[in-house]
């Protein structure tokens, strides 16, 4: 059979789980989802044994010491992955809840309910429990996935999934409802994408590479966690304590994540008490700083900012600085920068405080506190499938209620529309 | 100055402007509704004129006469104009309401708002009503937009265009915020669609092969109201003459529009009773009927229905009819051939219409009422920009609440993560 025609009967199959998932009890997906768990911890060793073929493959193609941990399972992790899923299971069951109902003059009642979206795909990198979480999440939320991971987490991948997958008919869950796509290379994606009929919402996962791709090629909406190029504003009346200690831990207590601070904008009036302040802080953890002109004329000898830098996501031990008039200047350049993922403020003011909460146009908008609280089990809402960058259906944590939609239910009695 | 560059440059006017019509307060944005609406009323003359100029060249290019209906403008279309643009002014706004508040253990409070999506394109055909109602609608919910009307009603759009917007300014409502491009050929709907940092969404109007063409070339994420294929089914168990009634108005009481059926499924336990029955009424009222090969054993010499039959939408005086073993043959066939936007059930039986209620996937699903109901007004949410058939952000009717999304607004006391 060619790839196209294979991939089109799997996705077939797909979305016929869907419409059987939808209606599966909360109990019966709760116990499918503790089935999954002890299967990943009964069969450790196979997949630390699949895991081992990747971690060959990857160190004899030589790709980074950091890409290598990402795709690695250990027995921890594994643990881990198994613990994600009962946790999911402990949560409520985003479906069916009546989000609104009202009665019509001519007497319809409508009930607006919430409903799982379909057929999902995720698209994804590296780190093999993307694979436990997404199904975990689609199961529960009552949707069909098609996951479709990288080339180098292949063998890792397909173990997860057959281990996850086993049983899930005795929980009274079809197989197909969590589906891995094991063709690696870009045809199959392409294919996936162009495949609106049966996959309703593509969520990509993993570097700005894959996501920039899968948006520009996708028939299907795609919900992306683009990038997060995140920023704390120091205001002319922030404690300054408080603001050392937010800056500290947005930027260095985990680098490599996107709710970490990449831009740090400092008001002028505190610029030259606050930044060589935060400068000795900084260097003793060994960021690296960029500065704005003026920056520079206080912090001597760091490197220039460039236009690019404003826009990039390090991911890393650096931090972009800039000295602004006021929360004007910062509320603008962030809205212009920054990738509305999450940004703070640091003040005591409290009515500067609201106009930042309310112009700056992200996802999340912190007020004295770390941006590094954007995440779902921070917010509260349990595991999270991403953090949405868009603007519309979901933003910041996608979590359960985040993978599902509503529709409307109406009771009549033989109303006609006149 | 290059197409892509003019384009570039009112996007980013557009933006800018986005950012402060979110913060108008309620007061102005019904102040410039009121003042648009007065300002097509006064310049009744000046519309009509320009509107003449479209109609003109339409007929002598000979397009149909259902299409010049379409363009025409009159005085009473212009007064129903000025009546949607005041009727949104007195609807709720929708932005600045707490979804939800919470309180982490760590005392972090977080809230969700809603805000506007941002800059919106509307991209349409024909009908000038809907540049203002566009407008209308996204002014309230703080959106810009970016209006693309057709090159077939470009006087009469650019007319509308400016006389609703002359004022704006005068209501602190930036003028840029309701923008038009008035280069109506393909090109300039290319570089539209692939500029995701000026456009958070894009919604397109109109027959299939505008939506057809946005959905496969836009980069920014598009809500499609794509076409309504809706499905009566007639339960054994339903009370005849009610089915009788609710098919008759949901065919032919506006024949033309999206939430008219187009199929009718019929009980195999009924169907040489009702048949016969709906063959007469809608015989009598000009409705062609074709029908599967069960169907033509009872209703002799009407059409044999192709496969292409089951996912056709007519928008007009045919039905096409097939007998089913029961509900879930329909629910089946309605979720394999359906648009998945409105489908209804007339029965009795309340397992029977629970099911089928659950089960098919639409953005409306009705017991025992005409589907004809799904629209902004008949549900209550006053003026629509659509009718979503997608399965993310919103389906079904889409008014002022389904043009926003929201943000979380996190507050702290110095909160870091640990």
């Amino acid at each position: 059979m060619m790839l196209k025609d294979k991939i089109i009967k799997t996705l077939k199959q797909a979305k016929d789980a869907s419409i059987k998932l939808a209606n599966v009890s909360t109990k019966q997906k709760n116990r499918a989802l503790f089935g999954m768990a002890s299967a990943l911890l009964k069969n450790t060793k196979y997949l630390l044994s699949e895991n081992s073929k990747d971690i060959a493959a990857a160190n004899k193609i030589g790709i980074s010491k950091a890409l290598v941990d990402r795709l690695t399972l250990t027995e921890k992790r594994i643990k881990e992955m198994a613990d994600s899923l009962e946790q999911i299971a402990s949560l409520k069951d985003p479906l069916g809840k009546i989000l609104r109902q009202w009665k019509r003059p001519n007497s319809l009642i409508i009930k607006k309910v919430s409903v799982p979206i379909g057929v999902i795909s995720i698209i994804y990198e590296s780190r093999p429990n993307v694979t436990s979480d997404s199904a975990g999440l689609c199961v529960k939320s009552g949707n069909a996935c098609v996951l479709r991971g990288g080339s180098e987490a292949i063998n890792s991948n397909l173990a997860v999934h057959r281990v996850i997958t086993k049983d899930l008919g005795k929980f009274g869950i079809p197989e197909s409802a969590v589906t891995m796509i094991n063709v690696t290379d870009r045809r199959a994606m392409e294919i996936l994408l162009k495949q609106p009929r049966f996959i309703d919402l593509v969520i990509p996962r993993g570097g700005e590479g894959l996501i920039k791709y899968v948006a520009e090629n996708s028939l299907i909406p795609v919900i992306k966690h683009y990038k997060g190029v995140c920023h704390l504003y120091i205001d002319k009346d922030a404690d300054l304590e408080m603001a050392l200690n937010i800056m500290l831990n947005a930027k260095v207590q985990r680098p490599g994540v996107c709710n970490a601070i990449e831009k740090m904008l400092v008001h002028k009036d505190i610029a030259h008490k606050f930044l060589p302040l935060s400068a000795g802080i900084l260097d003793d953890k060994g960021v690296e700083l960029r500065g704005c002109s003026e920056t520079l004329k206080i912090l001597k000898g760091i490197k220039k900012a460039t236009e690019k830098d404003w826009y990039e996501e390090y991911l890393d031990l650096i931090l972009t600085i800039k000295v602004v008039k006021g929360a004007d200047e910062a509320i603008s350049h962030i809205n212009k920068y920054g990738s509305r993922h999450s940004d703070a403020i640091v003040t005591k003011n409290k009515s500067v405080a609201e106009k930042f909460l309310k112009e700056v146009d992200s996802a999340c908008v912190y007020h004295n506190a770390s941006t590094r609280f954007t995440d779902g089990y921070q917010f509260g809402m349990g595991a999270e499938i991403g953090i949405s960058t868009d603007k519309i259906h979901a933003r910041g944590p996608m979590a359960l209620e985040e993978l599902c939609i509503y529709k409307y239910i109406v009771l009549g009695s033989g109303q006609t529309r006149s």
